[in-house]
């Protein structure tokens, strides 16, 4: 099977606030194509370590792809350290510059010297164009240590530019000189909501073994579990299909798609199938979960309204939640969550409305109402019901995003 | 100087939903500890290949940290591939099997056989306990080739899990045995709005220089630019102090903050000394500033409300804007933008409203109104001002992430 390295460059990448967003993306698609990924290095802008490093993987992989490090200041080294490890010099690249040039002229703006070296590019490459940012990406052809070819590509940092590059010029490139059709490999998957992975790996028995056809992969992404199946060669697409089945019929009550759509993307399409409409309520989820649905394009089809009501004075005044509930009950209480789930359907005129109320911490806990306690309301046309739920104490991050996921599992109920 | 590798484990983290968050984070703690991580390894779930690389990590390195790979399932191989590498078995820990049980009981559950795994460690390892889940981590020592002693540790994949027991159980460690308190660096940050990365590098000029001391890094962020100033020794306070003072005053009205906080932090905080209150009204960014603004721990202090006005009915509805203007100007429009400002003040109470409507596509376009084209609204007691921005076309996701950061900057003023 053919073997593909990512090398991400970037300081800013091991400052903390910047994961690599590109690696992960690259090797799944890159393994869709059934080209393998074993292996994403994350590295700083160091010219002379990245070339070593690129002339090391280029002797080994049939494929090896950057991510960053091609914009205009001088800890850009990418294409330095690329020239470097292909033994070959830079040149200047009129038509590139010519379009750097014209990119500036449409935003008001003169190119800086900078800028100028984002036209080089190492002797022989072709150059892949940037339709959203000004850094060309590259592809150039390279001699393994066993004298057969590869190729090494440069791709743009930021996701939105890599991506339509990588669709666009990278993953036609690599099809036509390095896959073999029959090796693409056959995926099926299927989204679980509300089962951990101690219990599924519990559940699913020998489909987890490697040696085993289809493969099996499991990842969990705050509460949902994606499982993926994986086969090749005659049949795979048969064998794929069955295991899909199996695990249906195994975890019925749990499928929340049968894609790796997230469940926000599966809500708006399967509201936009009812014809229905939805509007949130939330406290604790603060925004978040009113985010996650609108982050969906198309999501004007069915969503109306969100109402963030963080004090409990704007939960009465906004949505009408009586102010003798809040009191009697707290903000924290299936009684409020009811409410604030009509409130938001009523004061919208949506068909559906779906609340959120809880203690994501780290203060506000009490014995009573711990951190992680969150209470969800659903309201339709025939009244509301709400599940009140207690999430480990995991931090505010995590209780929020869980929350988020519950509240739109819920919704699609 | 010392160094270090960092390596994540996980087929998840090669399957394009879940980037690795936690070798940028340890990266950077590291860094403030004086040591250098250069490279992180994000490789799957392979024990023999982990084993390998490890033992040639342990070789290189002062200390080589992995995060994942330590729960239940039978491809968590990270404590057996750490066993193989350092040439040793595993061994039952009693401790840690009645903390697990113990942690499964409080949840109304009990452990399955996996989880006996999570008690397994390399010989001569130090525990490390985990508050928040099943897997604790551990320490080993290690011999590098020259015969020199270093540390291999091993920490959960959650961050939630991971950033703690770093902070309890690994960091001390390390600063006893490997971190000579001189290597230490003195770090100083300021964040700047709204100047692109080319035109910082051009007035930044020698900065720049990696021969330069303090050294300088750059790390954009959707919009933001975080500036950062290393030295080491004698005097780096006071090199540190002064070169912040410089950039201050060479970018004065461009700076956010003086240390590495997000913007929503810098808001929540300012807002809070200033004893005011804020609400927002949001269109296009669809609940992602009040989620951001309510991502800051202690929000309730300064968040009163959040609207998201996606349906212009509901704009006239909620926020009382009126009719005719969306019918006259459109959503997009400055006159909109600053009535959804007022509305969400007024109908909140709040002191301050702020507001967003925009095109952040993929669709909804127009010549006149093109993707990317957003307008802003800032209602005080004096009134409103409003702000219309054209971001460049790249991309849904990061046109709404640049118009949260913009919201927050412009409450800022
Ligand atoms: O600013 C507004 O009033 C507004 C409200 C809802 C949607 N939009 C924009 O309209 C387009 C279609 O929205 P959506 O969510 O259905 O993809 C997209 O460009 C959105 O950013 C804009
Ligand atoms: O559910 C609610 O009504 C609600 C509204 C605002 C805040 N909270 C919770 O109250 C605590 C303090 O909030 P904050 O945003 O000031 O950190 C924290 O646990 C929040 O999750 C809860």
């Amino acid at each position: 099977r053919q073997s593909a390295a990512i090398v991400a460059v970037g300081d800013e990448l091991l400052g903390g606030a910047h994961p690599d967003l590109n690696g992960p993306w690259l090797a799944a698609e890159l393994e869709e194509l059934g080209i393998a990924v074993e292996h994403v290095h994350v590295v700083g802008d160091d010219e002379l370590a990245l070339a070593e490093l690129l002339r090391e993987l280029c002797a080994v992989h049939v494929l090896v792809v950057t991510s960053g490090g091609l914009g205009p200041t001088p800890d850009d080294v990418t294409r330095h350290a690329a020239a470097r490890a292909l033994g070959v010099e830079l040149e200047h690249h009129e038509p590139s510059w010519s379009s750097i040039v014209a990119l500036f002229a449409e935003r008001g703006r003169v190119p800086t010297d900078g800028n100028r070296r984002q036209a080089l590019f190492p002797a022989g490459a072709t150059v892949l164009e940037n339709d959203r940012g000004t850094a060309p990406g590259f592809v150039c052809t390279t001699e393994r240590a066993d004298g057969s070819p590869g190729l090494l590509a440069s791709l743009p940092g930021p996701p939105g530019e890599l991506q339509p590059m990588a669709r666009a010029g990278l993953f036609p490139r690599v099809t036509k000189d390095l896959v073999v059709e029959s090796e693409r490999p056959v995926v099926g998957r299927l989204s679980l909501w509300g089962i951990g992975e101690s219990d599924f790996a519990a559940a699913a028995g020998d489909w987890l073994d490697r040696a085993t056809d289809p493969v099996m992969g499991v990842c969990a992404r705050a509460g949902v579990l994606v499982l993926k199946a994986t086969s090749k060669g005659d049949g795979a697409r048969a064998r794929v299909d069955a295991r899909i089945d199996e695990m249906r019929a195994r975890f019925a009550s749990r499928v929340v798609s049968s894609d790796h759509a997230e469940l926000e993307e599966t809500l708006v399409a399967e509201l936009r199938a009812a014809g229905l409409k939805l509007a949130v309520a939330e406290s604790c989820t603060g925004g978040r979960l009113a985010g996650a649905l609108t982050d969906v394009p198309g999501a004007s089809a069915v969503f109306e309204a969100g109402f963030v009501t963080y004090a409990d004075r704007i939960k009465s005044s906004v949505l009408g939640v009586p102010e003798e509930l809040l009191r009697t009950h707290g903000a924290v209480s299936a009684p409020v969550a009811a409410a604030m789930a009509r409130g938001a359907r009523e004061r919208s005129g949506a068909d559906l409305g779906v609340s959120t109320t809880g203690v994501a911490g780290p203060d506000g806990g009490s014995a009573e109402k711990p951190v992680g306690l969150v209470v969800f309301g659903l309201a339709t046309a025939d009244g509301a019901v709400t599940l009140t739920r207690r999430f480990p104490a995991v931090g505010r991050e995590r209780i929020r995003r869980y929350a988020v996921q519950q509240a739109l599992a819920l919704a699609l109920w």
